[in-house]
């Protein structure tokens, strides 16, 4: 009676300029039963491009090899350059935990993905996130520290040994960042008020490197046209803090300052389950499942 | 790239207490492609059985002509007695709008399916909620009242001329009343009180009958294993009347006797929509639509 698990991916490859490889990368994905290419990006001064895909772990993991065997016969990054940091040809691959499917599951296909990459393509995999069981290579920025260009020397000491593959770089695609994570929420919250030292304030109040919440990178910003500020966050893990948590808060603390929340913003997407959360809690729902949202019901029933 | 329309058909059938009988219709529906039958339940005491389908407009009205062909085929109002008042052998057929489909569509479907109803099987038929044009008739109790006994003398009456078929009864399934509604939200807000009057009062307040919201109905209760009273309501259009603005009613009024809530219960199931609205309306979110929930996109891209 359950649908489908549903595991999203969201490769970042080193390749934004030549818009027939990224159609080929894309096309590999597309053409695995089972999965499906919900969205694909490209930006040029990056020279990097985003591609997304979801389904359930087996098709997720055949088409992430295949898009790999494409992107590294294509890619070559010692004549790469763009604006964006990057440590592979295949830089950054994250699991993301969607439908019917747990974090745990999540970790365990980012590490079998890990090792059949590292050997199919001789490549050294670091893990990252969830993934990773070491603290410093939690952090995708730790581990692009130095980049493609530095990464001969960083792996030669002991503390960068890859996860899996060569203890060297791979010539043309450097090395891989696999991981899991929870799905990121971008949500952003304006306030009453021309005041950019406010919402400052009460971003650093919120934010997980100041002293805030644990999920929560924040930044006060300008909107100079409309002659408000905003507080715009990154929401990390919305199961652990959940998005009425810090719109409670950014209120509470902008009444500090006699300042009013005019509106938020939910950028892009965001998860059922996040929105749920906040309905549940404002109407202090007691035993609510998931199960009772009629179309999870109608779909449910597809697999009966 | 949206997804398939989806509407709910939930008819209720003279039958509960011949298993045999309700089987050969839900297999009737469950024939249909593009149909998905997703719950029946009979009541003996009752002599009546609800079936829960759903699915595009053309697969949802063939669904209701074969489950008319079995149940007219097998159902004799003439001998038929239980608890649940009745007008038909197939009683009362409303369609619901669930997800890429508006109420002006399901009243068109109800009206096809309606004249198709009465055509083929020389049967009348009532529209009723908003399929109906006659403020007489948008009640189902209204229509119902007199029963199939009664109903050979009230359609002697020129204002309960059919709105379709003959102006008398069918000899063994009398009428069917058929329409389309707003899906139905089972809502209860218990209080931390023992006092069934304001529980009473509060009911009073906001329901429609005694000069409340236009789509609540209300009652109070005493949960007395619990030691606490309840507020049972029926929200019957959650776009007009939403959740969080009889939700905050409540909670108001119970604050003029000092009493606060407890918490709440949604009972069965809910629209992902209602919640959707629950949780924009907290937030203060500008701009959102349900395009940006991670979930529809999903489902969005299987017609791609």
């Amino acid at each position: 009676m359950h649908p489908m698990p549903i595991i999203e991916c969201i490769p970042n490859v080193s390749e934004g300029r030549r818009p027939e490889i990224v159609e080929a990368i894309a096309a590999a994905i597309r053409s695995v039963p089972g999965v499906r290419l919900l969205d694909h990006s490209s930006d040029s001064s990056h020279h990097r491009s985003v591609l997304t895909f979801a389904g359930d772990a087996g098709p997720v993991k055949a088409a992430v090899l295949s898009m790999y065997e494409r992107a590294l016969a294509a890619i070559d990054l010692r004549t790469h350059s763009g604006e964006h940091p990057r440590l592979g040809a295949v830089d950054v691959v994250p699991f993301v935990p969607i439908d019917g499917v747990t974090m745990d599951e999540c970790v365990k296909l980012a590490k079998a993905v890990a090792a059949d990459v590292a050997s199919r393509f001789t490549l050294p995999i670091y893990l990252y996130e969830d993934a990773s069981a070491n603290p410093a290579r939690k952090n995708l920025e730790d581990i692009r520290r130095g980049e493609f260009e530095g990464l001969a020397a960083k792996m030669a000491t002991p503390e960068w040994a890859p996860d899996f593959g060569p203890a060297a770089p791979h010539q043309s695609a450097g090395a891989s960042v696999i991981g899991a994570r929870m799905p990121l929420i971008a949500y952003n919250i304006n306030l009453n008020t021309d005041r950019l030292d406010v919402a400052k304030k009460i971003a650093a109040a919120i934010r997980h490197s100041s002293g805030g919440f644990r999920f929560v990178k924040a930044a006060g910003f300008e909107l100079k046209d409309r002659g408000i500020v905003q507080v715009s966050m990154n929401l990390t893990n919305y199961e652990k803090t959940p998005i009425f948590r810090v719109f409670e808060t950014v209120k509470r603390e902008a009444e500090r300052y006699g300042v009013s929340i005019l509106e938020s913003e939910i950028v892009g997407l965001v998860p059922a389950a996040a929105l749920n959360a906040v309905a549940e809690y404002y109407l202090q729902v007691a035993g609510f499942n998931a199960g009772q949202i009629l179309e999870n019901k109608l779909r449910a029933s597809d697999n009966a």
